[in-house]
């Protein structure tokens, strides 16, 4: 049987890779961002919103859609793409990184997952088979293998145990697959182990799969760390097959990751900084909030073609996020995913001409990314808060 | 000088009009309904989406611009208009009915009214003159003149005060207007005693108006006594000038009323209704968060064509609302809206038609309007938490 989601790489320069990924739902010009729609929608976006704003494919959280409105529902509904009407490509996620990150009272065993759900205290079990179940009921083109995760940096016997119980879980997900038009994507895990990982890709070629989530990277390590990794990846995995790097949205860490082969990424961070009233400009992150904009008739960025940039004043935009305006929501998400689906069709456009390394310098000389401890410390802070909900 | 808006009434139908008013910044189809831009938004809408709806008019809250983005940038941005981008008309409410609703150790003399901010205890005045001086900064085509308000009902000797009070005050702002591009409307107090209401059109006549606001309805008094005393009212005010009932937006008022010979309404029900879950349909309010739409793949009303019910199944609205996306309130939004603005346009094809009466009997026949007794407890309990929120 064919597979039903290829890529085809057309330029390489470097690791980079610029090529078109085929599945049952249209094709998608890569490197590629997909914004996530966690609950079934790009939060405060229409479908037609994401899709003008450069969007070819969206991600979806298992987790969540497992709990509300649950697989039987949206079995009914035609799946993902008939119930929020997507009628493009979508990738499903496992619903492991939820369940470790929002669930709670998790256990891990060889057999299954067991959680208690964040809305309700109601107990739920995730075996390899049940995430493959539920995947086919949401119906996206990709779906992803459960994997087991370890905080970072993790000793290597812990990356090893995990990787271990992964990849007996790859095994039992392929072999619970039933429908044939959907591509199961493996998980490259092991830590900032080299020979971990590397016995990942060997034994998940021996299983068998048509692309790979890298995971266990952007989990606590720091960005040089993440970025050796991926360099030292890229001649490990099989070069003709689709690298999906999870969870990474930061716009130096998409340039270094394409600079490494990576194909597709995901990330809340465009929207969920938008949101916060962080907003991407050439020169790095701008706080919308500041006093510095309460009057500024210029937009945000001049140069960007978004709907707000286009429309709007920065003083308005200010005025709508200080009062805590629903609009205010959706202009900036529509500011911050149109900054990053610009970055990749630029990325894309400097594959194709041989000159990305060129292109990568000139926009970190400018963009300044946000501080890295500041980073972290927001990340423990998260982290943290999370622990407290599940206690 | 020319009057700066005008009603051309082109077709009576008993007391019921259909007329065209003109502004400086474009005609407006009557009777029409006016959304609420309360901060410069209708609430998760953009001006495009509100204009595709049907709206060709806005009304957006002195009150709260005044304190937040203030005058001074709202002059520096182009007034409301450049500001939030609406190229069409706007009409801005005096700031009174908020500042007794929202704002704190509001004191009121002859002089002006006194009250400390809902947002940071900031101390403010509003004279009638400073009413209108903050109005011809934000720059609206039609602006209301301060008014002293009673709770309903109210005492004759009460009403009588606030009346005299607004009297003054309407005179003094008639004295303080600077702009020729801007209508300032009066307002018709008086509470439910007919003689007052009487002096009030009597005397604002004297003072000179072009338009006027019928006020002190819908505040506490029973529905039956509010469409009693708008049908009196009909043939006391002057038949050739605008009357805009304020804060009036369920659909029966709006019939009612329409049917007494009121032009223009304003109101927050409809999209505070679609924020809380309540959707409009032909046969009454519905409560989209009830389980009975959890799997139901039809849209909330098959016959509307708002772009939730073009789109959408009522189980993705259900699953929005209860996950407390975004995307669900400019869908609810969008949905009442666009009901209101679909009645008010039927309602003036029935007017011109010479059949007004039988299009309003065959939609109350249908449409089954809120429990008033729970409309009723609603209303008492939010202005308890103003009230409590204020001390």
């Amino acid at each position: 049987m064919a597979e039903p989601v290829t890529l085809a790489i057309e330029t390489t320069d470097g690791a980079a890779r610029a090529g078109t990924l085929t599945t049952p739902h249209g094709a998608v010009a890569t490197p590629a961002f997909m914004p996530v729609a966690t609950q079934a929608s790009v939060k405060a976006l229409t479908g037609d919103e994401v899709r003008m704003l450069g969007a070819e494919m969206v991600l979806a959280n298992t987790y969540h859609l497992l709990l509300r409105p649950g697989p039987d529902v949206m079995r009914a509904l035609g799946g993902l793409h008939g119930f929020m009407r997507w009628p493009g490509p979508i990738l499903t996620d496992s619903g492991g990184y939820q369940i470790y990150s929002l669930g709670h009272r998790v256990q891990v065993t060889d057999a299954a997952v067991t959680f208690r759900s964040h809305l309700d205290g109601s107990a739920h079990e995730i075996s390899p088979e049940r995430a493959v179940a539920v995947q086919e009921a949401l119906g996206a083109d990709i779906i992803m293998a459960l994997d087991h995760l370890t905080a970072q940096p993790a000793a290597h016997a812990d990356d090893a145990a995990a990787l271990a119980r992964t990849l007996q879980w790859a095994a039992r997900c392929r072999e619970a697959k039933r429908r044939g038009d959907q591509a199961l994507f493996g998980i490259v895990q092991g830590g900032l182990h080299l020979d971990l990982r590397e016995r990942a890709i060997e034994s998940l070629e021996e299983i068998g799969f048509p692309g790979y989530g890298i995971g266990g990277l952007s989990v606590g390590e720091s960005k040089a760390e993440m970025y050796a990794m991926l360099t030292r990846l890229h001649p490990l995995l099989p070069q003709h097959k689709p690298r999906y790097l999870m969870g990474v949205g930061a716009p130096e860490d998409l340039l270094e990751a394409i600079g490494s082969g990576v194909d597709l990424f995901d990330c809340v961070l465009p929207t969920r900084l938008a949101r916060h009233g962080a907003l991407f400009a050439p020169t790095g992150r701008v706080n919308i909030r500041k006093a510095a904009y309460r009057a500024q008739e210029a937009p945000v960025d001049p140069n960007c073609d978004c709907p707000a940039c286009a429309h709007y004043s920065a003083a308005y935009l200010h005025h709508l996020c200080r009062s805590g305006e629903l609009l205010y929501h959706r202009l900036a998400t529509m500011h911050n995913l149109r900054f990053l689906f610009r970055l990749l069709a630029e990325a894309r456009a400097a594959i194709q001409a041989q000159g990305f390394a060129a292109f990568k310098e000139r926009f970190l000389a400018q963009y300044k990314p946000a501080d890295e401890a500041v980073r972290v410390a927001q990340r423990r802070k998260w982290q943290a808060r999370q622990q407290r909900k599940a206690d």
